[in-house]
C-alpha cells in the first residue's frame, strides 16, 4: 500500500544535507555529545516544541526564530545538559552557541536551529561547546546521519534511524529522520528529540501543517512514563534539492508526502518506546469503535501510559482488567457492554464480561511477542473496541520493569 | 487550631455504630474478606464514587440507590473479587447480596450500601458470601470497627482508621472512618474503598455537598501510579444518634462538622498513600501561588503523579529539575522565571534559576523523612512557589520502588 520503500540512511540520505556527530566533552561519558545537522542550500524549517511550562531556552529561542522566518541551514545539539531552568544565562548560552556556530560556517545566525538534551538544571558545558564547534563543522560529512544519530543520545541504548525514498512526478524525492528519546517520554512531546530531513520543495504553511498533523499521529502517542520534559523538539528541514515542482496546496502529491512524513514519525516514535527506560518490549494499542478519532487516541494514549498494564506486562500476565480499567478512565464515555479487548490473537473480553481463555497460552504469547521485540520485529498487540463509534487510535508504550526504577532512582546522583 | 481530638476506635466510636469483619472465604489466602458497618438507626447517607466508564456492578447500584434514598442502614464489603466487567450476572449477584443482607437483619433492601474491591472480571464468590451472612450478622459488634477495617483490606499491609470527636452545642459528636487503598490510586476516587461514620444530625443535601468538597481536597488529592480504579467508593453515615441539634444550613455548627470531616478523609488519603504499593515513604507536594485553588492542586498531583519524581525520591536523590519538569507540564500556565521548589527547608530553585545547596544534605533529608514515615510521623516534604497568583494547593503520593513493579508484574497469575 505504501508508496515509498526503505532505504539505506538516515538524515543524509536526502539530497544536500550533510552531518557531524563528535564526542566535545559535554558528557562525563567521554561518548559523543555534540551534534550538527546542515543543508547546503536554505531549507524550508518545520518545528513542533514540548508544551510545557517549563522549558529549556533553546526550545524558546527556536519557537521565535521559526516564527520570524521559517527557515535554516543548520540544527546545533548538545547532549549532556538540558540548559533548561538555567534562566538568562541559558538564554545567553543559546545565544552564543547560534553565533559561534554562525560565524564558523559562515551564514546568519537566523539561519541557525538549537536543541539540547540531558540533566534539567545545568548549563552547556560553553567552554567545550566553543573549542567543539569548529572540529564538528570539519566533520560534516555526506554520510554523517550515523554519527549525528548517536551523538545526541543520553540514556538510549540504540541510535534511532529510518530512510525512505519514494517517487514525485518521476523523480525520486527523499526523507529520512533521526531521533532520540528513552526517559520523560508522554504525549505533547517528550523529552526526545527527532530531526526530519527532506529534498522536495514545498511550502512553508504546508510544511508546517503536515508536521503538526504527523506529530499528532506518532510523538503524541508515545508514552514511555509519563513526564513530557522541557526541552522536546522534532524539526523537519526540506531543502527542494529533488528539483521537483513545488507543493503549494494539498493533492496527491503532498498526501503522498504527508504520508511519507508520517511514516518517518512513526517509525521514530515506535523506536522511542521499544527503547523506552528498562523496557523489555514495545506495546502497540489499537483503539476501535471509539466517538471520534481524538477519543480513540486518548484511550489508546491512557491505556500505554498506564503503570498497572505496564507492570502487568513486564510480567506477563494476560490482565485484560487492568486494560479495561485503564480504557474506562480515559475520559471518553462508552458503554461498558459493549467493549472488547483482544492480546494478539486472544480475546479476553466480549461485550462487557470475560471469556474464558487459555491463560497460559495468551501469557505465553507475551512472552514470545516481547521476546521479538529485541529483533526489532514483534510487538505486544492489545486491540481494545469501545464499540461506540467509527473513531481509533493507535498508540505505543513499553513495560514497566525493575530497571525503570533502578535507572531513574539514581540518574543526577 | 482545630476544633476536636483524637479519640480510640473508628467507624464504631460514633453512637449507634456497630461492625464486623469475618473470613467467608472469598480470598485464597484466607484472611478476613467480608465486612459490615450498622447503624441501629436509619443514617443519613452520602457517597462519591469512581468516574471510569468501567464500573463495577456496586457502584452502579448504590449510585442508583442513593439518588432514589439519601439514607441507609447498612453496608456491606467482600474483597477478594472486584465483581466490575462482570456484566448482568454481576449485577444479579449485587442484587441479590443486598437482599440477602437484608433478610437477615429483617430491614428492607433498600436501605442496604455495597462495595467491592478485589481483582477485577471475577465475579463475587456468592455460594461463601451466602453462606457468609448469617455469622456476619452474628459478629456485629460495638466495637468492630477494627475488624472492619482489616476485613476490607487487599495488598494494604496495614489497616487505616481514625476517630475524632468534637463539641456542638456543648454535646460531643463524634466522627470516624476506616479505608483501603494501595494501588490503582489515583485522583477521582482509586481503588479505594472508605467509609466514615458520624453520629451528628444533618440534612441529607448538606452532608453531601460536604462529603464531595472534602473528597476534591483529601482523596481526590491522592496518587499512587495514576490509575483510577472500577470500584472507588466513599460512602458517610450521619445518624443523629449524638442528639444534637440538626445541622441544616452552613454556619459555625456546620463549619466545625465539614473541617472534621475534611481531615478524617484527609488522615485516610494520606494513609493511603503512604501505603502505597511498594512505597517506602509518603510524599506531600505543597503548591502555593497558582493561579486558583484548582490550579495549585493539578500541579500538586501532576508532580505527586510524576514516576520520574516518584523514583527520584526512591533514590533519595534531591532531583529538583524533575519537580519543575513535572510542574510545567500540568497544564497550568505560570511564569517559570517565578519559580520556587524547596525539599524540606533547603531551598533548592529560585526565581526560575538553581541554587547551589548541599546535595549530601539535601539526600540525607529524604532518607530521614522516609525513615521516619514508618512511624507514621514524617513526610517528605516538596514546596513548589509559582509566583503567579494567591491559589494553592495540596497532594499526597508516595516514591517508586522496585516493589511496586514486583507486586504488580504478577498480582493476577
Amino acid at each position: 500500500m505504501a508508496d515509498w520503500q526503505v532505504i539505506e540512511g538516515n538524515i543524509t540520505a536526502p539530497k544536500g544535507f550533510k552531518a557531524a556527530g563528535i564526542t566535545a566533552g559535554l558528557k562525563p561519558s567521554g561518548s559523543p555529545d555534540l551534534t550538527l545537522i546542515y543543508s547546503e542550500t536554505e531549507a524550508i524549517a518545520a518545528g513542533v516544541f514540548t508544551t510545557s511550562q517549563v522549558r529549556a531556552a533553546c526550545v524558546d529561542y527556536c519557537r521565535q526564530r521559526l516564527q520570524a522566518k521559517a527557515s535554516a541551514r543548520a540544527i546545533l545539539v548538545n547532549s549532556g545538559q538540558a540548559n533548561a531552568g538555567t534562566g538568562k544565562q541559558g538564554w545567553d548560552d543559546a545565544v552564543e552557541s547560534a553565533q559561534l556556530l554562525a560565524q564558523g560556517l559562515n551564514i546568519s545566525p537566523e539561519s541557525i536551529l538549537l536543541a539540547s538534551t540531558g540533566v534539567i538544571g545545568q548549563r552547556i558545558k560553553m567552554e567545550q561547546l566553543r573549542q567543539g564547534i569548529a572540529p564538528l563543522i570539519q566533520s560534516l560529512a555526506p554520510n554523517g546521519g550515523d554519527k549525528a544519530a548517536k551523538a545526541i543520545m543520553t540514556t538510549d541504548l540504540v541510535p534511532k534511524t529510518i530512510a525512505l525514498e519514494t517517487k514525485i512526478d518521476g523523480r525520486p524525492v527523499r526523507m529520512g529522520g533521526i531521533a532520540k528519546g528513552s526517559g520523560m517520554i508522554h504525549p505533547n512531546m517528550a523529552t526526545m528529540l527527532a530531526f526530519v530531513t527532506c529534498d522536495a520543495a514545498i511550502s512553508t504553511a504546508l510544511w508546517q501543517q503536515m508536521l503538526s498533523r504527523a506529530t499528532q499521529k506518532t510523538f503524541n502517542q508515545v508514552t514511555v512514563d509519563g513526564d513530557t520534559s522541557t526541552n522536546d523538539s522534532l524539526f523537519a528541514l526540506a531543502n527542494g534539492e529533488s528539483r521537483t515542482a513545488a507543493i503549494t496546496e494539498m493533492g496527491p502529491n503532498a498526501e503522498k508526502l504527508e504520508a511519507m512524513l508520517t511514516a518517518v514519525c512513526q517509525h521514530l516514535a515506535k523506536a522511542i518506546a521499544r527503547d523506552g527506560e528498562g523496557a523489555t518490549c514495545l506495546i502497540e494499542i489499537q483503539v476501535t469503535g471509539a466517538p471520534d478519532d481524538q477519543a480513540g487516541r486518548a484511550v489508546a494514549r491512557t491505556i500505554a501510559g498506564s503503570s498497572l498494564v505496564k507492570s502487568a506486562i513486564f510480567g506477563r500476565d494476560p490482565n485484560w482488567g487492568r486494560i479495561a480499567g485503564a480504557a474506562g478512565r480515559a475520559g471518553v464515555k462508552f458503554d461498558q457492554n459493549n467493549l472488547r479487548i483482544k492480546l494478539g490473537d486472544y480475546v479476553l473480553m466480549d461485550q462487557g464480561q470475560p471469556l474464558p481463555f487459555d491463560r497460559s497460552a495468551a501469557s505465553n504469547y507475551l512472552k514470545q511477542a516481547a521476546a521479538g521485540a529485541y529483533l526489532q520485529q514483534d510487538t505486544v498487540l492489545i486491540q481494545v473496541d469501545l464499540g461506540t463509534g467509527s473513531g481509533q487510535g493507535t498508540a505505543w508504550g513499553c513495560d514497566l520493569s525493575y530497571d525503570y526504577v533502578r535507572i531513574n532512582a539514581d540518574y543526577t546522583t
